[in-house]
Order: structure tokens, then C-alpha cells, then sequence
């Protein structure tokens, strides 16, 4: 079909949605976990596809294991949704209350965005969560999956489109580009029309395209080269249990650390014993002259390296002179998602939590925590790495915009 | 000057002053207010080439009134930065703190954008002005004004660099570009590495074009398309105010009224009386063929009409079957700006206030209120038609983003 025909459909549907009351909008969430389990069978068939298709074109063995689905995460799927209902619905609320001299009343309060359109790439649950998410938020949405998973995707959207058809409300609140070219893409990020928001989840490629490319607006998200900056006055416990969590909890992920920064008065010591740690996952270092003098087996680095999100069992380090040179070190080389420092000197601490321009700035604790579960948002679309709109996590509130409502009794500007 | 270079100078500039307290920033625009009345004869002496050129070019009476400065205006240019010096720092406010079970503390803080871009057109004013709120608002700004004030605009912006270097902080966080070429906005627009913002303020041509072209994340400002819709329960008194208002108190600004909507069953009455009075203004109307039945001297409206921003003394009429009508019309041809209700029946007036999708919605009030003096914000850098971010009038806030500072005591994710 037609994207501006999706785009019209969808801003109609949106229109009636905005007006729907939290109430039934958790009922249609309810009635599209409860098909998404109804139809398991059709969706792992679809899904079956795929796989076989993958295996044929010679997908990766990681890149089959996040395409796959089977009972338990098709459960995990609808289970997803059913969360996605008890959470608080974010639209009109009052954000602000302005009472004028002349008598005036103006309301500021959230409402739904519209219509958004999410462009995402391997994994299939993305389809039900981004589509959740965007429902309990009031907007209708568009999405356009990879063509690895256009079979699962397709199975999935008609069984959320059937379940919101039952309660009553338009599917086209939900709806699936199925033309996965690059055309179809570039339609979406000029579809200025119908659009009001796109988020881009996926590999930075991706991400730099819509970035370059799109008209409407973007929210980008997810590009992570994440710093642990270990202190001059840091507590040595604290940096390896940190830095071995950052860096090999979940490697492929965009809060995992990339990037070691070590104050030169306490390099040696916190090196030696931070490299044991990452050893015994066999990380790969690559360092600066410095820390190479203070430990074998570290691969020299080059000025490439300090610009890598690695996502994988590898690291840059680089012993600096002082907070300072971190600091600017980080400004040159992070993409604004989460830097992290290790100390216990608390004017310190909030020096660097003030001067660091990015989402999220720790003391003491990993870069792994900027999650939209972990900041207790309950869910979340993706972590923003831009200033505009939303930083950080992307939860509920940040798929609403406001308007002002404004009460008059005949009011007229002189 | 290369505005890379540009670009780097304002973001190392924009670092030290976001970490500078109100204090200094209001002691920075009072040097500023102080310097641009002590330069005032330089000031109108650059102003008086562009004026010149701009005879020679064949610039419009109006143009060049916009474009002229005098002691006067000049006087009142300080003012507006001695204003925004008391208006309250944006700054650092702790917008949510969430206590996470784990201990993490986890603080949501107000802090600034960065670096600002502002693209504008003819009044030599918006420069002193954009830059003062980018400034209290903890930004460095890049400006880039058009060729037909080039003279003036260097001269207030050396004017304000002087007083800045004077108080000892950089005067790289107000800098102007020169070059006046496409060139030079063009590479504002994709100018990503440096400028976390960028604003378009003037005509509907130069904000298509940066919304089009920009990969920086930019907010659209100023296209009002502003209906009022007179509901079959309207006051007719109030009616007729409000619609003279809102079309003649001011009509070349974005939140004039450009198109009436009149319920079917009032619409004769009310018309003859709103014709009346927009008529000793020689208000020319375009309306549809209902409306044409019941008023002489209505021209024909065409399709186009209802599209259109007049920014003058002309107003497209349409006579509507009902509120949904209503409404449905103003979504089909509104930019999302301000539309009004005139209406005595408040379960109306609420369906309204709901269900039209744009920044500013009014019963029985002049659409000319979206402005950040008459909301109480002191003072704004434009109106926002777009839904990310801000939505109306932009104000010191909306200068701001947030970052989450997390307070750990070595907790790790497991």
C-alpha cells in the first residue's frame, strides 16, 4: 500500500485514539496480548520463514538466534503488552497551570504526539513493544521492520490489527510498512505529512541515514561509547566490579562501557587488577603508550580506537593526567549516552557530573543502568542521544507532546 | 571564517558558560545592555548603509522600516536584554528524582542545549534579543542574520562581544556569520558535529528549506494558518471582538486569524455583523458559496484560499454543517498553531479544546495570545509549530534540555 495512504489512514485513526480514555485503551492492550498468545502457531510458522530464508542467505548464528521466536517468547512478547497496560497513561495531564491579569487561563497539558513511525531491524518483539507503546501513549504507528523478519512481522501486526479490530477501535492505529526497499524507508522519513515523530532502532548506520535523510522529526537513539573514568580517589573495589559489569555484562548493547580513562597517579595499581577481571572474559585491550608500560598483552592504540563502540569483548584505555583531561578527553571522542566515574572525593564527583554533556553521568555505578526498566520507567523505545525532546531513555512521557488549552470570556490583545 | 571553526570556538565557549552561575550570566547582558546604548551611534551608523543599500536594492517601505534602527529602537533593543536578565535561570532545576530500590539516586536536571543556531531574516533586533535568551538560558549562539542588515547585525554583535570579553567570559558564545551566501546556511543546516539546535525565524520559505535540508535537530516556528470557529451557541458580541481582533489588531504576525468558520445555523446573522466591522478595515473576503448568499462583496474563495497565510488584511470564510465539520476543516487546512472557538455551551467548547491538534487551542479568546510576553514567559525566541520538544511559544525552558545525574555506591546490573 501506498505510504501516504498508511499516513492518512493512521493520522484519522490517531485523531480518534487521542480521545480514548486510559480504560479502554488498556483493554485493547489486554485483547492484543491475549491473540498475540492465541496465535502463537501462525506467528512461529511465519517465523519458520524467515529462519529458513536467513539460513539460505546466510545469516550469522546471532543474527538467526534474535530473528527466532518460539512459545516462551511469544509468551515474553504478550506478557510485554500486558506491562505496557498497568503502567500510568501519560496524556492530559496538567504540566502547567498560567493564570494572566487579564483573566485569561492557560492549560498546558500532554497529549499524544500523533502519528509515529519506527523503523527497526532484526528482532521481531520490537514489533508488538514499539506498537504497545506507542498505543498506551494515544498514537497510531507506523512501522517498518527488516526484510530478515518481514514474514514474523507480518503475523505479528495482523494479529495486533484483528485484536484491536474486536474492541471496536480502527486498525489502523497499528500497521506494517511490507515494502522493506530503501525506497519505502526514504518515504517514511519525508512523510512530513501524516508523520510527527520517527525513531530509528538499529545498527548507527541506520541511524546516521534517517539522521542525514529525514524531514520529519527524528529522535536518534542508541549510538554508545560509553567512559569509565577511574579517579585518582577512587575506591579500587568499586572500579573492577564496575568496569567488568560495564564492559561484560552485555557487550552488545549500547550502555556497555567501550572506553577506560585512568588517572595517571593510581594507573598501574587499578590497571593490573582491572585487566585480571577482563581476562577472564578475554577481553581485548587496546591502550595508549602509558598503560601499555604498565601491563602486558595490551594492543597498541590507534586514534580510531577512541572513537569505536566496540560491542563485543573489547576496550580502549588511556591513562590521563587529571580530571580535566578526561573530561575533554570524553567531549572529544563520547557520543552523549553515559559516562561513568569512579571516586570518592565528592567535589570531584560533582565537577564531572555537572561539566559531562551526556544523557546519563554516573558516580559510582554502571554505565548498564541507563535502561528505561532500570530508571523505573517500566518500558522504554530506545535510548535517546540527542538534546532535543527526550535524553535518555525513551519511556511513556516521552511519546506525548502538550498543547495549550486556553479558557477565555472574550478576551481581545490591545 | 570556516564555520567549523566557528562551531568548535562556540562549543568550547558554550561549556565554561554552562557552568556559570545566574549571577555572572545577568552581570554578562547588563554589559551587554549598557555597551549596545553606549555604541548607539555606531550601531545606527551600520545601520544607515544598509538602509542605503537596501533604497538601492529597491527593498519595500516596509522592509526597510523593519529594517531601520534609531535611538529609540536601540534603546529599547537594551531593554529587552536588561529584561531577559531578570527573568528566572532555567538552569538546573531538578526536574524528578527517582530513588531506585538498588540505591541509585537518580536526578533528572535542567541544563543547556549548548550551542543554538538561529537563522533570521530583515530586523536587525532579533539579534540582540536571540542572542541574550540563548545566553540566560546558558547556550553560546551562532547567528546568521540576512544580507540586508549585514552592517547592522556585525555591528550590534561586535558591540555585544566586546561587553562580554569585558566581563572576563569568552565572547566566543555570541558570534555572527558573515557570509550571507545559501552556502553559509546550508552548512548550518548539516553543521551536526557543533550546533545542538537549530531555529529558522521568518518567512515560510526559509523555514520549509531548513526543515527540508537540516540534519541538525531543528524547531519549526511560525506558520499560523489560525482559524475561529463561531459555534451555533456563540456570543455574537464576543464573536465580533475577538474576530476583529484577531484579524486587524496585527495582521503581517503568525497568530492573526486567517479563516472564519461560521455554524450553518448563525452564520447569516453573525456574518452581516463581523462583515461590518471588518469591513472599516477593507478586510477583503474570500468565502464559499453559502457564505456568498448571505453577504454582498464576499469574493469567491478557491481551494487555495484555505491554504493560505495571508499575513494582511484578508480573511478566507467558510459556513460549517457542524462542530465536527468544523473541525475537521481545520485539520484538513491549519498549520497547528492557535484555532479558536467562540462558544457559550461548555460541553462544546471542552469536545474543541480536545480534539483540535495544535499549540494553542481557545475559547472565546483572540488568537493573537500565543506569545511568550502574554503567556507570562517574559520573553521567547519564536512560536513552535512543531510538536518535539516545544510546542508554542519558546521560552527560556525550552532553551534547556536535561541530563540525568546517578548517584551510586559501586552498584553494578546483574
Amino acid at each position: 500500500m501506498d505510504l501516504y495512504e498508511m499516513g492518512r489512514k493512521a493520522q484519522e485513526a490517531s485523531r480518534t485514539l487521542a480521545l480514548t480514555d486510559e480504560k479502554s485503551k488498556n483493554l485493547i492492550l489486554l485483547a492484543i496480548a491475549h491473540d498475540l498468545q492465541e496465535e502463537k502457531e501462525k506467528i512461529m510458522e511465519a517465523n519458520k520463514k524467515d529462519l529458513e530464508q536467513g539460513k539460505a542467505n546466510g545469516l550469522s548464528t546471532a543474527l538467526l538466534d534474535r530473528l527466532a521466536l518460539n512459545a516462551e517468547r511469544i509468551a515474553g512478547m504478550a506478557k510485554g503488552v500486558r506491562d505496557i497496560a498497568t503502567l500510568p497513561d501519560p496524556t492530559g495531564r496538567i504540566l502547567a497551570e498560567i493564570n494572566r491579569p487579564n483573566g485569561l487561563v492557560i492549560r498546558k497539558v500532554s497529549v499524544p504526539l500523533g502519528v509515529i513511525g519506527v523503523i527497526f531491524e532484526a528482532r521481531p518483539n520490537v514489533t508488538s513493544d514499539a506498537a504497545a507503546l506507542c498505543l498506551k501513549a494515544g498514537n497510531a504507528v507506523i512501522l517498518r521492520g527488516g526484510k530478515e523478519a518481514i514474514h514474523s512481522n507480518t503475523a505479528i501486526v495482523e494479529t495486533m490489527r484483528q485484536a484491536v479490530r474486536k474492541t471496536g477501535m480502527s486498525p489502523d492505529i497499528i500497521q506494517l510498512v511490507t515494502d522493506t526497499s530503501r525506497e519505502s524507508a526514504a518515504a517514511m522519513m519525508t512523510c512530513k505529512q501524516y508523520l510527527d515523530l520517527l525513531i530509528p532502532r538499529g545498527g548507527a548506520g541506520l541511524i546516521r541515514t534517517v539522521v542525514e535523510q529525514a524531514s520529519v522529526p527524528v529522535i536518534e537513539t542508541g549510538t554508545g561509547n560509553c567512559h569509565i573514568y577511574v579517579d585518582r580517589a577512587a575506591d579500587l573495589a568499586k572500579a573492577i566490579s564496575i568496569v567488568y559489569n560495564a564492559k561484560t555484562s552485555r557487550p552488545s548493547v549500547c550502555n556497555a562501557a567501550e572506553s577506560l580513562l585512568l588517572h595517571k597517579d593510581i594507573a598501574e595499581n587499578a590497571l593490573s587488577a582491572i585487566k585480571e577481571h577482563l581476562d577472564t572474559k578475554g577481553v581485548i585491550l587496546h591502550g595508549d603508550e602509558e598503560s601499555r608500560k604498565f601491563a602486558d598483552g595490551i594492543l597498541p592504540a590507534e586514534e580510531s580506537d577512541w572513537e569505536k563502540e566496540y560491542s563485543d569483548y573489547e576496550m580502549s584505555i588511556k591513562v590521563v593526567e587529571s580530571l580535566e583531561d578526561a573530561i575533554s578527553h570524553i567531549h572529544r571522542y563520547g557520543t552523549g549516552h553515559s559516562e561513568c566515574i569512579i571516586t570518592e572525593n565528592l567535589t570531584t564527583a560533582e565537577t564531572f557530573l555537572n561539566a559531562v554533556d551526556a544523557a546519563a553521568v554516573y558516580v559510582n555505578a554502571s554505565t548498564r543502568f541507563t535502561d528505561g526498566g532500570e530508571f523505573g520507567y517500566g518500558a522504554e523505545i530506545g535510548i535517546s542521544t540527542q538534546k532535543l525532546h527526550a535524553r535518555g531513555p525513551i519511556g511513556l512521557p516521552e511519546l506525548n507532546t502538550y498543547k495549550f488549552k486556553i479558557y477565555g470570556e472574550g478576551q481581545i490583545r490591545s
